[in-house]
């Protein structure tokens, strides 16, 4: 009960500080006999970790998956999957300052006032590391829905942005995520003088789903815009979700909104209509800056690796929903 | 598992059809002993009734709350709450084209797919009214937390923007609940002109909360925002949430965020800072236009009736995770 | 958060004190397009009032039920479906000693400890009213699991006793749900022979479960006999729970025990194994004895209106172990 | 939903097969600031494994503890602690006959039918060694309630029986858990004998509980008595539960029972009273007879080892419930 579970029928509970021995999810709801590959839940981390990306953090972590139940000869077993990531490549030194220091926009002085203990090495539990539990849960989430396709990509990012047509036109859009990729030296120069003025930049997360089928999401109070605004927020950093034409919708009439269906971002009534889900979330700037920045080994924007996380809560969300719509069935269920 | 249920540990389960026999909620983790007022809820209830706000739909609803367990010689009991408002003022028979028609936004088709089966009449479960199971859960909620101030109020429809400041300077904003009263009039002609266009309108509301104590918020997953996204966006007709400075942070440096501590809107790291709360929501237009709306008794604008629920949804939150917080202190709990 | 909520996929509220409005229940996870027989209702929870079989209490308890929501032309929704019944026969005035004693045996005390107030009239919440509850929730359980049977029979009371051999003789064991239906006259005098002396007397209540599907249950917590076992000892006065041999498993060896499958009671390994399931549960005498007994209106025996509720309890937890056995299939899900 | 989670507010997710790379558990709602001792959590553990008690199986598993997480320089962060144990000793070979065969009374078949796939050897996740993770997670409970004692002994094993004031009157009674120490040689020639003729043999485990505040236990469905039962039955092998006089209450009269206090078991109206709390379980004999059991490694009796994961369930259950009731107080909650 303390906020570490996600989910009801496909769930999983993360645990770890950034510090500690290791991090790590366990997944349950997972059916049975699907195929698991280690090396695609690896490739999956991959994307997620800080190093890769020139111009955003230059701390390498090796964040090598080990599965420690659920599967066999290559297989799901339905049993739940413990997955865990070793701490290695953590400098905890770095952080003794700030054993008595609360960094702002950090969850420390919030985190030692709630508890009144804290790891205060590299953000304890609410460490972006955390987010690393996420990507895997969301990998075993995918196998359930191998038909939706989930496509998170930087829409803002200072000033860059791109639209969906622009996604859609795109290939490859790693490492950054942002789909105008003759853009990338552009970027990586910006990220990089950022990061030398100790300055930081937020941005927004746009993401399409298809083959989503009509009728997800549990009225009243698990519509499926509600799950998905829950799972997006409660990432670290994200202060805003919407969904269809979201904060525009405030400056439309009735019959300007009713004239696209797309204008209602594939769900209505809190269900999905079986249309492409379209949905936007902000992140805020990355709260290390000046001083501390420098010394550290920040981030001076985490949007590009913020993009698998977002595509795994929407992919957990999804599986979830999939699981309860198959549970209620019409009629009697003992045939 | 239906999505029936909001909350943890103060939580509420709701149920009716708008136009089945009866509407009503079961609240359960009210603390024993709070004084009760029947009176009190029925003012709650009566915000969020139409035909009261002229310019918004002429049906009248005679919603009377009727208690039925819970409370004894006017204190709650701590036991389940259930309380329940009859349908009385429902013109089914206005309704009966729609056994074979689905009206675009509204949750009628997606309804149909998922169950196989609906009510058509009003609107079924997915109706409006479903908002005053939720006004009373709020009462509820609002007995435990008298320290606690929240203030939703419209901060844009159509053409009329209101702020924070203009709500501080604000007496008594009923009934548009609109900051600038001054504006009333205009509101009412504007809203009028709405209806008999057959045309609907969206907008913003904004809702500041005051007297929050520091370390709300479960991490990981149901941090204090996340699960304040999830009770908004459960509201029919909610596009958005967003809290402090929200999509603007799109738009920013970290330095310029950090300068303010106000633009953590209150929430830092998932978990309440003691600060003022600011939180902001979108509604998009009313779904019946045109034709239907004309015939009907419908909203050109549910934003003045929407506060309350708001409101109340904030309250159950906030209910919800005191209990949580209280629940978990440090070191031995057999003392 | 309070207890007041049973079974997962399909699941419960109940509320209501017994000197309080109504009592009643929510229930949730109800299939849609069920037929719904309101008569067939009120058959199910006439087995359970009391004042309707001699020798028992002599309470008349008018327990009409009222179906707020959730059906529509004869047919389950899919929504929550809520049931209330008036308490109308309740002579509060028989209560009034009690405001400040408490019975032996009964809640008074602990609840007053634990709340802080309590309804004293008739035992407010632990009232052995709240039973109906269960009994209207175990009605619509039944609904979705038409091909399963469930029959509970006294096996023993007083110098009463049956076997499962003479459950299958019998015919139809009301009023008593004694199997040897020609001891009724014998039943009665005793009965009313206990009342008189002030005395109340417990028993056995069995379970024969047929048609049980293959693979319900969920390991390692959830175990069909764990879910049983809860359920069982949930109702007041239920002081244990056993199954297949059950304690006299304490004196048998593997061999003794693997020779028979049906030792097993239908479950192995915490899972359902397609045969009949044997479920066995005992009952306290009555706690109000004595004066108290002779002065007001009391069961010197509840076993026999207690054996619906065992009933009910029962197909509530088939009925959620169903859903949640159809939740999981193999592989993918979106198809 | 997979029943892999126990408990609500202080709650454990297990998983792990048996011939996997790991067992564990992530316990959930620990209190911050405990200290904790990793030579105690093992100790817990030794006094769980096989191979230590002459006559029990001789399989020797090095069940050592590796804490993951939720514990920082000697004490509990309030974080969900994460703890595994890697499997070492297993003899997959011994199994491989199994890949086709069911075990009767096991989870084999059961499971092989639910899922569609099982590990097959040991028992996969249905295996005894689960119950590690449950002494573990009842380890970190223990921690939570240092002023209640829970002592659970052996009642009954073959011809061994031994009574509440046995325990009394005993100092240490390891290994067997039986309070009659001067038995033990005697015990032990009779389980070797069992072993050698391929036999089994089932019992009882009684628990004494002392230091149980009133008020424990969540009318109407969560109540101690059904919690206990729940936690419990979901033990392998075990077959009943039972509290106070058990199913001696069936052959009593209500003034017979009301005489002596400590009848209730500790336990009315389904609330702790603050007495003494007295259960009695009754496990089955080992399954695995015969040829198979002279072959493999396995306990002609689970009893001595089942008694620390019998401690551990009542303490999980404990804390849970210590942690309900602190979370609903009276009146208002944001003082």
């Amino acid at each position: 009960m303390r906020g570490n579970k996600f989910g009801k029928l496909f769930s999983f509970v993360t645990f770890g500080e950034s510090h500690g021995e290791a991090l790590g999810v366990v997944v349950d709801g997972v059916s049975a006999g699907l195929d698991f590959d280690l090396e695609d839940l690896q490739r999956e981390l991959d994307r997620r970790a800080p190093g890769r990306v020139a111009g955003t953090t230059n701390r390498k972590e090796a964040d090598r998956a080990e599965v420690l139940s659920g599967v066999f000869e290559g297989k799901t077993l339905g049993t739940p999957i413990a997955v865990i990531v070793r701490n290695t490549n953590q400098r905890s030194g770095d952080y003794d300052k700030l054993k008595t220091e609360y960094r702002p926009g950090h969850a420390d002085e919030t985190t030692q006032s709630k508890y009144g203990i804290r790891d205060h090495r590299g953000g304890g539990r609410s460490s972006g590391r955390e987010t690393l539990s996420r990507v895997i849960a969301g990998y075993f989430a995918g196998l359930m829905i191998p038909k939706i396709n989930i496509s998170a990509y930087i829409s803002k990012m200072g000033p860059f942005e791109a639209s969906l047509d622009d996604l859609k036109n795109a290939k490859n859009i790693a490492p950054y995520n942002f789909p105008l990729t003759e853009k990338n030296e552009e970027i990586k120069k910006y990220l990089l003088k950022l990061k030398a003025e100790g300055e930081s930049v937020g941005g927004r997360i746009s993401i399409h789903v298809t083959g989503v089928p009509k009728g997800l999401g549990e009225p009243a109070f698990d519509k499926l815009k509600a799950d998905f605004a829950k799972g997006l927020l409660s990432i670290g950093a994200c202060v805003s979700f919407s969904f269809g034409l979201g904060e525009e919708m405030a400056n439309l009439k009735g019959s300007e909104v009713s004239s696209k269906r797309e204008n209602f971002g594939g769900i209505e009534g809190g269900i999905s209509n079986g249309e492409d889900i379209f949905l936007t979330t902000t992140f805020k700037p990355t709260s290390t800056i000046g001083e501390k920045a420098k010394e550290g080994r920040h981030d001076p924007c985490i949007l590009p690796r913020a993009v698998p996380v977002v595509e795994a809560m929407v992919k957990c969300i999804l599986a979830d929903h999939l699981l309860r719509q198959r549970a209620y069935g019409d009629g009697v269920i003992d045939e």
